[in-house]
């Protein structure tokens, strides 16, 4: 009997994924968008095509999988810990430091190019724009509203605000700005977002 | 002599133009976006690929193209009137009225699908994204900070508020909900960052 199925296999096939997923970080790091098709990523990676598909149904699902594979990886790092955000006690002090690694992380060209690659895909694509908010965005928001409701608690923040509206007036407009490339993610900028957030929901 | 460059020949060109930027309104409101190529705009305006390609560079200029002839349009509708905001002395009642407005125009399926073609192109092409913001949002941009001028000056506006930053706390909340399909755009929404918004930049 061949033991196709055994251990030696799925390491082979992890190893095959994981090539796969570096492959199109590089790729989209490096290339015009246009650039970066399945065929591409096939050839980087060493596999046949058909490999990426038999896994993945689109070349957006394989640059989805790419960003998820990092956030997994950065998960791991942190001793599987779930994401938290930084609880010093004074809001504004802990989102002004999480604003400003935001706006740093979307400066980063690797990062900016891979958020970008994802972000033209899901603008057209109901199916991952719905895979994106479940995979991606919403764990990132619930660790956010964490720390907005111990805020509450703490009568830093209105107890009646609704909390997935703060953090659309918080990060949409920075999203906006990186998107549209309408003007620079400074520090400064960072700060002010915050800051008019924290007016705006006052208790 | 041929009078090829004549009168007759000018009102030929616009007319082909014209039957251009239709048949790519149209195909975008019709067509998943792979689909929507210069070929296929081609096909359905009657002309040749090359008269598109003499015109505009490639398939994203022709979209942009399409869409600022949209609001071209609508401008010359209002006898060539610039762009501006309702004014009736209260800036909420305005905002609110100019932001349900918006909130409906991204619920109307060809204007989707027009704003997220165009949206796929600029978050890829830099040099889109400036002629974007030049042409398109800027002018209206410019409209909206009169209004808030007139509400600084009329005391419901803090006067050193950067409108900049006031604009974009008011509509990227709303872009970014609509581009990631995140939330349901309401009248109510569109209310609540009108308010939030004055929160934030109340006197």
């Amino acid at each position: 009997m061949s033991n196709e199925k055994g251990p030696d296999h799925s390491r082979r096939k992890e190893r095959s994924r994981q090539a796969i997923l570096a492959a199109t970080r590089e790729l989209v790091a490096e290339e015009p968008y246009e650039k970066v098709t399945v065929e591409a990523i096939a050839a980087r990676a060493g596999v046949g095509k058909q490999t990426i598909y038999r896994r993945w149904p689109s070349k957006s699902a394989v640059i989805f999988a790419a960003l998820l594979a990092l956030s997994e990886n950065a998960d791991r790092q942190n001793d599987e810990q779930p994401v938290t955000l930084p609880d010093t006690g004074d809001l504004e002090t802990d989102l002004k430091l999480v604003m400003r690694a935001t706006a740093e992380e979307f400066a980063d060209p690797a990062f900016d190019r891979l958020i970008r690659a994802l972000n033209t895909e899901i603008v057209n694509d109901a199916a991952l724009a719905a895979e994106y908010q479940e995979k991606l965005a919403r764990p990132l928001d619930e660790a956010k509203k964490a720390r907005l409701r111990s805020a509450q608690e703490a009568g830093q923040l209105n107890p009646d605000a609704d909390l997935d509206l703060v953090l659309e007036v918080l990060y949409a407009p920075l999203f906006q700005r990186w998107l549209h490339r309408s003007a620079p993610l400074t520090a400064a900028y960072a700060d002010s977002l915050v800051e008019s957030t924290l007016r705006a929901f006052a208790p």
